[in-house]
């Protein structure tokens, strides 16, 4: 089972650990209190929790996919997905995927991101990737610092799509 | 089995079907013969084509993956790769990937492009996406374009970590 210690600038220790189906809410707070996602997410519609809760399922079948979440005294301050995805370029290279990157509001500015996008380039690379990709919304400015500082090339435009 | 018919403004008639393993080679070719891909691509490495076969092998029996070509004649003309991707943001949407966008050369400037993008919007659609993403390298002026043709928007940056 996945758990792991994170250790912040501040000296402050979290625990990041595989998502389980009871962390679901939390994670959907995490995803709403955001400017861009409070439109898009929140368990207050018709269907409650359900959409989520099969959603989560499908991702804790498929070893493909790593959700996490971090842990502090018991409570779910942030998460993040991992997916592996197999292709041809690259001399058939794995490429790992970050998508629902969010940490929570009490525990911004202490490095807790850093922390994390941390842990989750080890962990693409111990699952055998050549490449790490997440793409972020223009408008988040700070986060393109963020990224850049990782390391990260902004080298490509990301493309979306509603159907 | 998958397999498809692609109508081209000048009347063309293709054929969109489920990668082979003996289509390897011409993927490889279709992905070797561009600009970025060309130092990144090839089976005249020390290991041949076997990490290319070794990567096939791993999408084709994955149903979250869909590696298609389309023929001409029965030869390879173009390639993209379609990945279903689970997750909890937007209320637990699947959102469909699209990798690997090849149009060989002989067959630009045809609409070809256009019509496998249909394809693969109709095909996430059927899939159950409620969103289809792909990102392009930001020197690819013309693909910016015809992305945003097509209905994308360019919302996001796309950021890059080689490993």
């Amino acid at each position: 089972m996945l758990s792991e210690t994170l250790t912040l600038p501040d000296g402050g220790m979290l625990t990041l650990r595989r998502a389980r189906a009871d962390d679901v809410p939390a994670i959907v707070a995490l995803l709403a209190d955001d400017q861009l996602g409070a439109a898009r997410d929140g368990v207050d519609g018709p269907d409650g929790a359900g959409p989520y809760l099969r959603a989560f399922a499908e991702i804790d079948a498929d070893p493909a996919h790593a959700l996490v979440v971090v842990e502090d005294a018991g409570a779910v301050v942030a998460t993040l997905q991992l997916s592996i995805l197999p292709g041809l370029a690259r001399r058939g290279a794995k490429r790992g995927q970050v998508e629902a990157v969010r940490v929570g509001r009490t525990h911004r500015g202490r490095g807790l991101g850093t922390a994390m996008l941390r842990w989750v380039i080890a962990e693409a690379e111990r699952r055998g990737c050549a490449l790490l990709q997440l793409t972020s919304d223009k408008s988040r400015t700070d986060a393109h610092r963020f990224y850049t500082g990782l390391g990260f090339a902004a080298s490509h435009d990301g493309f979306k799509l509603t159907l």
